[in-house]
This record gives structure tokens, C-alpha cells and sequence, in this order.
């Protein structure tokens, strides 16, 4: 296995654990539909962070980072849609 | 300004982003001393890897992951050492 190859790995690794460690969450929202204790304005930000991060990994061409990014900006933008679809409950 | 400082402007502002938002919840629970709603395993994947993408981030010389990377550890680290810390408590 090449360097390239070995980190390239490492970076899929990395992906994988900070990805799935947000379906819980969306699951656990998706389930429940209660919304109050998620923060709003966190959520955002995070969003557009990621969209930058996503920007970012395009322009360096790694794959590692535009997969996880991808994937994880999916699963919070359908936190956030739970989070407006549900914010009138209480 | 060249195509390499604003796509490096763009990761530090993706870095700025993702790490702030964790900074709420390390603050929270540091004043609250209230653990019992954090999930230990998700804390450790997360953790973990976040040290992937900080070793990947090293291969790339990537200063914004580097950075963003580490301060975002040192967050959730500290988070994790407050979870073990006031465990026992419900």
C-alpha cells in the first residue's frame, strides 16, 4: 500500500466516524418529532460550515472530504427541515 | 488574491464554522455539570475521528484542518474528561 493509498484510507476512516455519528440523532428526531432542545442558529452554521468544508475538499480533490461532507451536510439539512417542520410543537 | 488563498480562506472559514458550533454544548455542560443526556459512544467515534481527520489533514498540509481539527478535539475532549467526570451523577 502506497503512502497515498494508506492515507487516503485514513481519511475514509475519519469520514465514516464523523458521519455516522450524526444518524443517530437525525433518527432519534425523526422518530420523536419533538424539536425543542435542537439550536437553531447552531444548526446553520454548521450547515454552512460544511458547505464550505465541502467547497474546500472539491479544491483539493479529496474524495475522503467531499464524501463525508456530502453525506453529512444530507443529514443535517434533513435535521434542520425536521427542525422548521416541527419548531411549532412544543 | 490567488486561487490557492481564497480556496485556503474558504477552509478556514469552513474550520471557523464547524468548530464554534461545538463550543455551546462544552460550555453548557461545563455550567451545568449535567452529563446524563450525552451518549459516551458517540462522543469516542466523534473524538476518534476527529484524530483521523487531524493525521489526514497533516498528510495534506492543510492548515485549516489542522487546525479546526485540533481545536475541535481539545473541545471535545474536554467534553468527554466532563462526561467520565460527572458520570455518576444523574
Amino acid at each position: 500500500m502506497s503512502h497515498a493509498e494508506l492515507f487516503n484510507l485514513i481519511g475514509y476512516v475519519a469520514g465514516t466516524l464523523t458521519t455516522i455519528c450524526f444518524l443517530p440523532q437525525l433518527v432519534h428526531t425523526f422518530k420523536t418529532k419533538s424539536v425543542k432542545d435542537l439550536h437553531v442558529g447552531a444548526l446553520i452554521l454548521f450547515d454552512l460550515g460544511l458547505v464550505f468544508w465541502l467547497i474546500y475538499g472539491i479544491w483539493l480533490h479529496s474524495w475522503p472530504m467531499i464524501l463525508a461532507n456530502t453525506v453529512t451536510l444530507g443529514f443535517q439539512l434533513a435535521l434542520l427541515g425536521l427542525k422548521f417542520r416541527y419548531g411549532g410543537r412544543r
